[in-house]
C-alpha cells in the first residue's frame, strides 16, 4: 500500500496490518512481496556458498542489520497465521514449504485434484544439502509433511498430522525433483495417505502419513480441542 | 579474507574458496559469517511478519537484490559439503538445522554426550508457523531428524537416515523449545535412536529413528555404495 492510495488506506483490514478489505488482507502486496522474497532466498543461499573476502561480509551485514530494522518498522500483531482469516487468499503466504513470503520454502507451487492427489516439481539447492551433493533428509520430511497434509485437504480430508513415517530408499539429489501424495483410504476422522519425492530416476523417500481432524473441526471450539492435552487430543 | 592480509592469502585452499588453511577453510570467517546469517534470519521472520507499505518493500527488493549479486560476486565452487572437508571445524555450518551459515536453520545448538545423547534448546519465531501459534509439523520432522542423527553420531555410531516415525502428540508452540535425543538400541550397522521435543509442559512430538552405517563407511568406496541402487543401499 502506498502513501498516496487513499482507496486502499480507507480499507486497511486493521491497524497493525496495512492491508486491504477483509477478504484480501495482504493481497495487494503480493507484486511488492514475492520479488522480494524471491531475492532473499538467493541471498539465503549465497550466503551458504559465498567465498567473498571479510570486509564485504561486514559491509553486506551492516546493510542488512539495516534492512531488517526497516522491515520491522511496521509488523502483524501477533503471529501471522492467527492473523490472517481462513479463506484469505494470503492464509498460506508464510508457509515455510510453500509461502510465497517465507524464504526458507523453496516454495513448492503445489497442484491438486478434488480426489486428493496433488503433485510438485521444485528444485532444491544449496541451502538444502545435507550429506554431500544430497538433500537433508529432515528437508525432505518438512516437504513430505506439507505434501501429505494437503492430500488429505484436497480430498476434502484437512486435518493435524498425527503420525509420520518417512522411509529414505536412496540419497536425494540437489537439483530439480518433483514429488506425490494421494490419499490412500479414510476411517471416520483418520484419513491415512502416501507419497514421495522422486528424482528422475524414480522415488527416493517415501511417506506415510495419518492425519486426524481436529476436534474444532467436528463442531467443538479450537479452545476446547487444544485444551484437551496428551494423545487422546488426536483420537 | 582481507585483500591486506598476505598471511592468509597465502594458504588459500582452493581458488574459489578464499579461506586459509586445508584445517580451516572458512574458519577465520566465523566472526563475519555468523552475525551476518544472525541478520537475515531476522529479516526471514520480518519478510513475513512486516506490515510496511509497497513501496518500502519496492525499495528493500532492490538493495536484496544488489547485495545478491555482491554475495555471488565469488562463491565455493560446486556444493558446500563436497567441498568442505570432513573434520574441517566448518563442516557443517551449511547445515539447515544447525548451520551458523545458513538462515534456514534456527540455528540449533546441540550438546552431546558419548554415550549418544544429545539435547538442545532454541526458540522458533513465526517464520516456523504451521497452524496458528504452532510449529509447522514439518519444521519438527527437519529437527528431530538431525537430533536423532547427531546422537547415532555421538554414540560413535555414524548413519544415513533410514527410517523416521514421527509421531504427533500435541501442537508445539511457537517460542522456547527443547529436544532431546538418545540411541535406544544398536543392531550391527544399525542403530534406533528416539527423541522428543517439549515445551514447558512435556514432549510434543516423539520420534523414532533408524540410522544405517553407510557402505562406504565400511570400507566400500563412496561410489560402490551409491551406485548400488534401491532399497538394498541402505541395508
Amino acid at each position: 500500500m502506498t502513501q498516496t492510495d487513499p482507496a486502499l488506506a480507507a480499507h486497511r483490514c486493521c491497524d497493525g496490518c496495512g492491508g486491504g478489505p477483509d477478504s484480501e488482507v495482504s493481497d495487494h502486496t503480493r507484486p511488492a512481496l514475492e520479488p522480494l522474497t524471491d531475492a532473499l532466498r538467493q541471498i539465503v543461499e549465497a550466503t551458504v556458498l559465498t567465498a567473498v573476502d571479510d570486509d564485504e561480509l561486514r559491509r553486506v551485514h551492516e546493510e542488512l542489520a539495516a534492512i531488517n530494522t526497516r522491515l520491522r518498522a511496521r509488523l502483524i500483531p501477533g503471529t501471522y497465521v492467527a492473523h490472517v482469516p481462513a479463506g484469505d487468499p494470503a492464509r498460506f503466504w508464510n508457509s515455510p514449504v510453500v509461502g510465497l513470503r517465507n524464504a526458507i520454502a523453496p516454495p513448492l507451487v503445489i497442484e491438486r485434484d478434488s480426489a486428493g492427489r496433488v503433485d510438485a516439481e521444485f528444485r532444491l539447492g544449496g541451502a538444502y544439502e545435507g550429506p554431500p551433493g544430497l538433500v537433508h533428509g529432515g528437508i525432505s520430511a518438512l516437504i513430505l509433511d506439507q505434501l501429505l497434509g494437503e492430500a488429505a485437504a484436497a480430498g476434502g480430508k484437512p486435518g493435524m498430522t498425527g503420525t509420520l513415517t518417512l522411509r529414505y530408499r536412496r540419497g536425494t539429489p540437489l537439483g530439480p525433483l518433483r514429488a506425490s501424495a494421494w490419499i490412500d483410504r479414510v476411517d471416520g476422522v483418520k484419513t491415512y495417505v502416501v507419497g514421495h519425492i522422486a528424482d528422475s530416476e524414480g522415488p527416493t523417500v517415501e511417506a506415510e502419513g495419518l492425519f486426524i481432524l481436529p476436534r474444532w473441526a467436528r463442531g467443538e471450539s479450537a479452545k476446547d480441542a487444544w485444551d484437551a492435552s496428551g494423545p487422546g487430543r488426536f483420537e
